[in-house]
């Protein structure tokens, strides 16, 4: 199947204007067939052996988020204790997550058990699986873009607050919470780059020729 | 920036027909205008406190490719061992990687140290550093498919094995050895639903509405 130049630039300006977004988000909610769509896309990810070790746990009820946002604050003011005094400011004033502001919550996980012990690809480097749940979040993340709704992941926040919150068995490995919504703009760059946390490096200083 | 619908579906188009490529690579080079693409596509992963922990090391020259060829060999062999006998036929039968025959190998790898001890979002989620640099392997896959550029990822390959043949330094994680080159066609299915190895998931099981 050929990707035609105006179908590889429509991929490109999606790759290049998605952000994680924590401040922008409507309250509208989100069409199910949208939904349905980016959870598709992102069960199209790779995976190692074609396991699909991935589950998406989609979280609209308030309380459920109310328990998982609670979880955020504990973790981001013990997180914000490990930065200089300097720093530790900036950081307690950035706006880092829309866990009750976005519609929808979607935590995603990795079943390492899914298809047994032995999987091809899996022999040797065991974290095959769980990279595979990450690239499904990647795809998610783009479809999402694709379809001008905004994504978050929240990562400051402890494993045991979304299994216990989500009653995630203690067997799955919890990959990411990411908060969905529409939103009223997406930023230009990404909000660390703007605030001069630290700059874009240039792509060519991440390039090497056959040896490092 | 609005995503017309036709871009929306050309990001779902890239995204479905997204394959891991081993056997149908073609000898021709790829631009090299081309691969900066690609590489600035990957490059615009999202990363964790926007540390950027990645590099890219481009392989051309056979016999660093050849050294990776002998590490994946010894690591196929140890891995057909670990099936049981009816699937390590099955097993030893498939073509699983194009190391020789694709024009260009990437090593991804992710420098956790990058940017200091204590990174925005990694506090509580230490894996997330590596986490990023996967999704750069995800927007660089789907960057290559919508150049009509094939890629398989090889992981059936020790760490040091690339360490070794790319001079990679000890405190630098390996996530990834990626081939790219042209393809004769891209495959409409993964090749181990094909091969009847497991079945596609049926999307709707793998989602679950506010506990798992």
């Amino acid at each position: 199947m050929h990707i035609s130049e105006d179908e590889r630039n429509a991929v490109y300006k999606t790759i290049f204007s998605r952000r994680d977004v924590r401040g922008q988000f409507l309250a509208d909610e989100i069409d199910n067939e949208v939904l349905m769509r980016i959870l598709t896309a992102a069960h199209h990810a790779p995976s190692v052996g074609f396991m699909q070790p991935w589950d998406f746990v989609v979280v609209k009820e308030p309380e459920t988020k109310a328990k998982i946002k609670v979880g955020f604050d504990v973790a981001h003011a013990e997180s914000a204790a490990m930065f200089d005094e300097k720093r530790s400011t900036q950081y307690k004033n950035m706006k880092l997550e829309g866990i009750m502001e976005a519609p929808i919550g979607i935590c995603v996980t990795c079943d390492r058990s899914r298809t047994g012990d032995v999987v091809i690809g899996r022999t040797v480097k065991k974290e095959m699986d769980v990279y595979s749940a990450v690239c499904a979040v990647q795809n998610l993340w783009l479809a999402a873009r694709a379809e001008n709704i905004g994504l978050g992941w929240v990562s400051i926040l402890h494993d045991a607050v979304l299994r216990d919150a989500l009653n995630i068995p203690e067997d799955i490995t919890i990959i990411a919470y990411l908060c969905l919504g529409h939103v009223s703009a997406f930023k230009d760059k990404p909000e660390l780059e703007t605030a001069g946390w630290l700059p874009r490096r240039d792509v060519h200083s991440t390039i090497h020729f056959d040896s490092w």
